[in-house]
């Protein structure tokens, strides 16, 4: 129930300290002497072989791994791994990168269970971070492993005697900056239910927020809307 | 209160796509005349031009700019639009590409707000996906601009009478799968707050579940745990 990396290149190091970080249990497959040689020095398990092979594969555990992890620089390669290992293990997860939506195409069509392209993954997360910069760094925090703190869901009810917010919109009030919170839907008073309210949604009397973040976050967000009886 | 985007390349036509999605508005800075006429031929605003020029940084409206995102494939190209949005809109917020992590720290120490590099990105969403895959498709659903369903939390309180599932596990009953919605919190019957339950956390009577997800997933999870009475 481990995942195998084949390949320790740029991406291959940087998902073994992704797996690393989640406490994942790992083995990397590694054809090229040097590059072993420093997955070693982490402390990594390391296979040195073609993971083209499958000598190399079933030494890697293949028959009782939950997934393969196609790290290498070649499609043509990524496509014999994905092949090999669903040949070893048909229950496999199989996740390869692909240098283009072209070899994307044909890496699912060979069948990849999951396709990642870096310039596709990288332009998704700059197009995020720039449409969506609060809520990158909140997903990121939150479902990370690495976040320190887990997600919860808080309730807030705004009363207008101690709330000083009802009336303005949520970017005006900017709770996202505030506190790290996120509102991801307001009850109104009538029973509405408002789901991914947006900058220009306004708080009413009687609404009550659900606000998801950790607890240090969620704190901060209520202590922010109810200035006078926080809690 | 536009996006620049410099660079019409691999990245930068993701990146165009993914502002479109979202309504966004932006203007796309490019120099090649090639690259120019396939972004043009989508519809895009073009400047075409030397992005490290200020003139054509000023043609695209960097005084009133939200954020100028550099996609060249050169660092020292995108670290020169660094500096010069910078220069020409001390306001704006700026998004690089970085070829490295080497270059990554160059970019930040030249003052770019956010920087992302394509390896990383894309190692990260392997390791993502491999690690959590329900959660990576739940959150591009529920924060994307595509999802074509707005995010919601719903309370779903257990009943023995009805609900078969006290005294099982979340891993057991695979609300994931079964309906794409997340449990993010339990509150238990004595009030103790059960923040980003796992696998092994095990239903009690009298629970409430804090669930989210769109709408249809939603509907789906509570009918899946409320199999007498709906709601
Ligand atoms: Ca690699
Ligand atoms: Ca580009």
């Amino acid at each position: 129930d481990h995942f195998i990396i084949c390949g320790y290149g740029r991406m291959g190091s940087r998902i073994c300290e992704e797996l690393t970080i989640s406490h994942a249990q790992f083995v990397v497959v590694e054809a090229d002497p040097r590059a072993a040689t420093i997955a070693r020095s982490k402390g990594y398990r390391i296979i040195e072989g073609d993971a083209s092979a499958d000598q190399t594969l079933v030494e890697a555990g293949i028959e009782r791994a939950c997934s393969v992890i196609c790290a290498l620089t070649s499609d043509a390669d990524n496509l014999f791994i994905v092949l090999s290992a669903r040949n070893l293990n048909p229950n496999i997860r199989t996740i390869t990168r692909a240098s283009s939506e072209e070899a994307a195409v044909k890496l699912r069509r060979g069948g990849a269970d999951e396709v990642v392209s870096p310039y596709t993954a990288g332009a998704r997360r700059m197009a995020a971070i720039a449409l969506r910069p609060g809520v990158v760094d909140f997903i990121e925090t939150a479902f990370s492993g690495t976040g320190g703190g887990s997600l919860i869901v808080e309730e807030v009810k705004l009363d207008e005697r101690s709330c000083p917010f009802v009336g303005m919109s949520l970017q005006q009030i900017n709770l996202r900056n505030r506190s790290g919170g996120l509102v991801v839907a307001i009850r109104r008073a009538d029973g509405t239910l408002v789901g991914s309210p947006t900058g220009e949604t306004t708080l009413a009397q009687g609404d009550v927020l659900f606000c998801l973040g950790t607890d240090a976050q969620l704190r901060t967000l209520s202590e922010a809307l109810l200035p006078v009886k926080t809690g």
